[in-house]
């Protein structure tokens, strides 16, 4: 007999059914047993009958989380979820449990274990059902971006991660030994969407880890997280990226309210809401006097703080009932040397960054194309051209304009799910310690 | 006026255009110049004429590989490519290619520039039309395989590649320096595939990169490259795996068929084959004897050597007329840890390697999802259980059982399109000698 999915079980009542999965609940009456079985479409309960002697005696010696097959009769039965049973002829035990589970898949009262045990056990944790829904949203958040990117004639790349110098700056970057000499891990894949445009690919995006050496220890950052990366050519300035962007996000956000509306309102107690195009613009600088009239002092001139881009995106949510804002025009002392340069005003980059309910969520720009141009920003922000030099080169031969954005699809999740740490949203994070499991 | 693709032109003849793109060819006659340009999606002949005085002026300054947009009438010409032309009345030069391009996009004569010089300047190497037409190919066939995962319930994952113990043996591994001690990249994803079977995941697949700290210099392999996995629970042994792998490649390559045959067989004079399913399977043992048969004398006796793989694929091609043959049941000596043994004969391992035209291009199993017997099986591998502590937990709380495989994409590319090496199918390669660019 085939297995089937618990989901599939309400269309086969009356039939023989063969289930597996998680021993989610064991209930002991003597002379019958009831347990509930957890695979990934749902749960359902099984009754073991004294009559069944075999399946009594293996229902004896289960532990929680233990996984077994059962193999017996569905019918109905008012009192279990679902309204229906499976009564047991056969149990297989597949995998037998330590009965000292280090932390529980469903808590106990309120509190939640504390996050970091929660994720030494992580494989534990990701059996609750609201984590593993993280996980299929996630499936289809990034189907649909690629969707969007197959019908916008983008070509995709795996840009390699080892890299003979620093992709963005000497600084948080992680080194590798790599036989006799050393090699460092992306920290982006910036440089080679980039090359992609001076071969000609025209849009191109990526999906791969991006790697940052930075002791943060904040809900928003980790060591090594996933990028969505794009980059599009003949452009005419990042107005252009941001109209894609928006584009996108429309519809991967659309996607995922058709498919899992109910499901985020039911398990995150959170609306999805479709935004409206366009996406409200604020420049940087404007951005900065809003807040000055909101009483919010930012730490940093040139960018937002952490605090400013909650607050900024608070008052556009008031004025414009919007959850996402582009901070654009940042200042060039802020931005890496290869972001454009405003024509008319060169202390004012051709950039931008995305807020989502009050964080970053993607940063683009357009970037600078022309070898000599790109040259002089370089060594005006103190570069060691000789490190990057392989990466100016790719503007010697011919290259169109172009421009680009890094996104970041765990922010994404938490946004849209509500979720407190980006941790909750990362299959395993990665930090400063935590390097298992 | 917007920008619009080459392969767009043909249904706006009679109308003013704006095209953009590289200038492939410049042919000047004196009054008169001809110019071919060339974008992602094709080529098309601008003319450029005496009484367009500006287009002429800018068209006098203009190098090879140079990019440039151009406006003007798209007027019917016999002689030209395609039965058209583009009459520029404005040229603007984008990007001013150095005339001393370092290596040619398009080789004169017979002889392509050295591979190790084209892949000095990938970024020009890649202008090729087929070599961007190798990337078009590889953006579907992700998408395929996608595209049959989604709709087989598989969650995606995106493993850490920086971890904290080496995830298959010492050997191979690269050392990352992660703030105050030691990381390794990760070989493969299979502790981690493994570790979303153990959170009840049934099934995933990832698609990322992994490293391996290899001193080869074959054709085939590279220190970093693309790798597909999948994972499924619930299985009852490797055939499991490889009935799912045959659905897989048949949906993969009939979409690639339908729409690339032509392109194939133009461009790399290839024809592509639908394979039957089920795909014919040898174990290794038989394998050994037919090659012994056939005078043909192994250096590895529980491996196939490359000579070995290529000699019992064309084997199989002439007896069963299939480019793919599954050759399974390897021994335990050849096998990692993890692989489950076969019950009647513990020397046998569940497992397989997927041959396609002579070369591997996957390697799957049944793992070992029992606690004890894993354990045991580790150390008669001579494993420090102490590094791998963290993965032989993820089988003491209830795993099911499971198995699964690993791909190499760009050697399935390679096979495709035969390919000579598995640096022509990657975006950028990376070798013991090359970071770069």
């Amino acid at each position: 007999m085939e297995r089937i999915y618990i989901s599939e079980l309400k269309e086969n009542i009356g039939k023989n059914v063969k289930i597996a999965g998680f021993i989610q609940i064991i209930r002991d009456q003597g002379s019958i047993k009831f347990l509930i079985i957890r695979d990934v479409s749902g749960i359902v309960q099984v009754v073991v009958l004294k009559k069944n002697a075999e399946a009594m005696e293996t229902a004896a010696t289960l532990s929680h989380e233990s996984v077994i097959e059962v193999e017996g009769l569905l019918k109905e039965e008012a009192q279990a979820p679902g309204g229906f049973e499976v009564s047991a002829e056969k149990i297989t035990i597949l995998s037998h449990a330590d009965p000292e589970l280090p932390i529980p898949v469903f808590e106990k009262g309120q509190e939640e274990t504390d996050q970091s045990i929660r994720m030494d056990w992580r494989w534990i944790d990701l059996r609750k059902p609201k984590n593993i829904l993280v996980f299929r949203i996630w499936t289809l958040m990034e189907s649909a971006f690629r969707e969007y990117w197959l019908g916008n004639n983008y070509i995709e790349i795996h840009s390699p991660k080892l890299i003979g110098a620093p992709s963005e700056s000497g600084a948080e970057v992680f080194e590798v030994k790599y036989f006799d000499r050393e090699a460092y891990l992306a920290q982006s894949p910036q440089f080679y969407k980039q090359m992609a445009m001076a071969a000609g690919f025209e849009k191109v995006f990526e999906v791969g880890p991006v790697f940052r050496a930075e002791p943060s220890f904040t809900s928003r950052h980790a060591t090594e997280f996933v990028g969505y990366d794009a980059e599009i050519s003949y452009i005419n300035s990042h107005e252009d990226i941001m109209k894609e962007e928006e584009k996108m996000l429309e519809f991967v956000i659309k996607n995922i309210k058709e498919k899992y509306d109910d499901e985020i309102k039911e398990v995150f107690g959170k609306e999805v809401i479709l935004p409206k195009l366009p996406f409200p613009r604020i420049s940087i600088k404007k951005a900065k006097e809003v807040l000055g009239g909101l009483g919010v002092s930012g730490e940093r001139g040139g960018d937002l703080s952490s605090e400013e881009e909650k607050k900024i995106s608070e008052h556009i949510k008031k004025e414009e009932g919007h959850e996402f804002v582009f901070v654009t025009d940042y200042p060039a002392s802020h931005r890496p040397f290869y972001h454009m340069r405003n024509e008319n005003d060169p202390s004012v980059t051709k950039s931008f960054d995305l807020l989502w309910n009050g964080l970053e969520v993607t940063t683009g720009a357009q970037r600078e194309h022309r070898y000599e141009i790109l040259v002089s920003q370089a060594k005006e922000k103190g570069m060691k051209l000789e490190m990057i030099q392989f990466y100016l080169n790719f503007f010697k031969y011919g290259c169109p304009p172009h421009g680009g954005m890094g996104m970041g699809p765990s922010r994404m999740m938490m946004q849209l799910l509500g979720l407190e740490n980006v941790r909750e949203a990362m299959f395993l994070y990665r930090g400063v310690n935590r390097l298992f499991p």
